[in-house]
């Protein structure tokens, strides 16, 4: 059950502007929350698809949350620091169906308004989603999810995130440079 | 056109292990070829779904080689260095319908035996690929494409890829963690 007691770190953050948090690939978490069970799971396929923001997700029968997000269609993307990679890839390496994750991994959070779904405290920023695109039965498992409220805990010492190879192998965010000089075809965006 | 004198230090990879190269989200390149013209976008809104490999895309009528993509229906996908970063900023901020991308920044190349496309010397990594679904003309622009050859180039010194936030800042990959030991559920893929 969501924590109750706490004062929130957390902090509304522009939506037009969240698509930057997710455009460098790095690892999320997606949270779900289905009668009265919240539960996460840890994704590194997705891509931005849209500055509304729209993201696309990979997420297959083989994830405990898929039936879970065919049937809520609301979710919180969250973008989890570096000091949380041993923690996020545990969450993905075991199944909500039989643990209870935020229990065993002792992260906290209360349900967002827009989603239903659990806003994380301990990452560096989370996005309320709406499901506008379910994946045909078949597949390809592709889920496309609009963003309609985002947060973020500016508090948070460690402000990398990471990103995963698919081997085992994970990358902690580097050197961040600023070349908005050179974007001279996409002002817009920047 | 292409360099025909120089000896490639190019070495083919192994295809299944090719999706290692994107899954971490970095900043590629799109080469394309039609009518004896060479020429190459950047893109950073891709996604890795699944392991042949296949990968997601976005790609809209507002770039040069989006008409030549649904044409050719062959590319190749190249992930450059840290050491092209400006290189890969600037490519994204001209136009191949009025520039020699190629020979304005100095790249290499020749054209690949399964796509027709141009492998670029000085990149990392370069993936021969095949279109396999084609955005609707209304959008959303997503292509799908699989990766029918893998080359690599083990002589670079700069190992290092880079991510796009998408507002103007590009982050370097920093460092790389093995956390094999701990991907129980995924051992298929490690």
């Amino acid at each position: 059950m969501p924590k109750k007691s706490f004062v929130s770190s957390l902090r509304e953050f522009p939506l037009d502007r969240a698509f930057t948090w997710f455009e460098s690939g790095p690892v999320l978490l997606i949270g779900t929350a289905c009668e009265g069970k919240a539960n996460i799971m840890t994704v590194s396929c997705h891509m931005s698809m849209g500055f509304t923001p729209l993201l696309g997700c990979m997420l297959g029968p083989w994830n405990h949350s898929y039936e879970i997000l065919r049937k809520t269609r609301r979710c919180v993307v969250s973008v989890p620091g570096a000091d949380l990679m041993e923690i996020a890839v545990d969450v993905g390496n075991c199944s909500g169906a039989s643990v209870d994750k935020f229990s065993r991994f002792g992260l906290t959070y209360r349900l967002g308004e827009e989603s239903g779904a659990p806003l994380i405290e301990e990452c560096l920023a989370n996005l309320e989603c709406v499901v506008r695109k379910i994946p045909p039965r078949g597949g390809p498992y592709q889920f496309v999810l609009e963003g309609v409220r985002a947060w973020h805990n500016p508090d948070r010492e460690e402000k990398r995130s990471f990103h995963a190879r698919g081997d085992g192998f994970f990358i902690i965010d580097g050197e961040t440079l600023n070349l908005r000089d050179r974007m001279v075809k996409w002002q817009d965006c920047i």
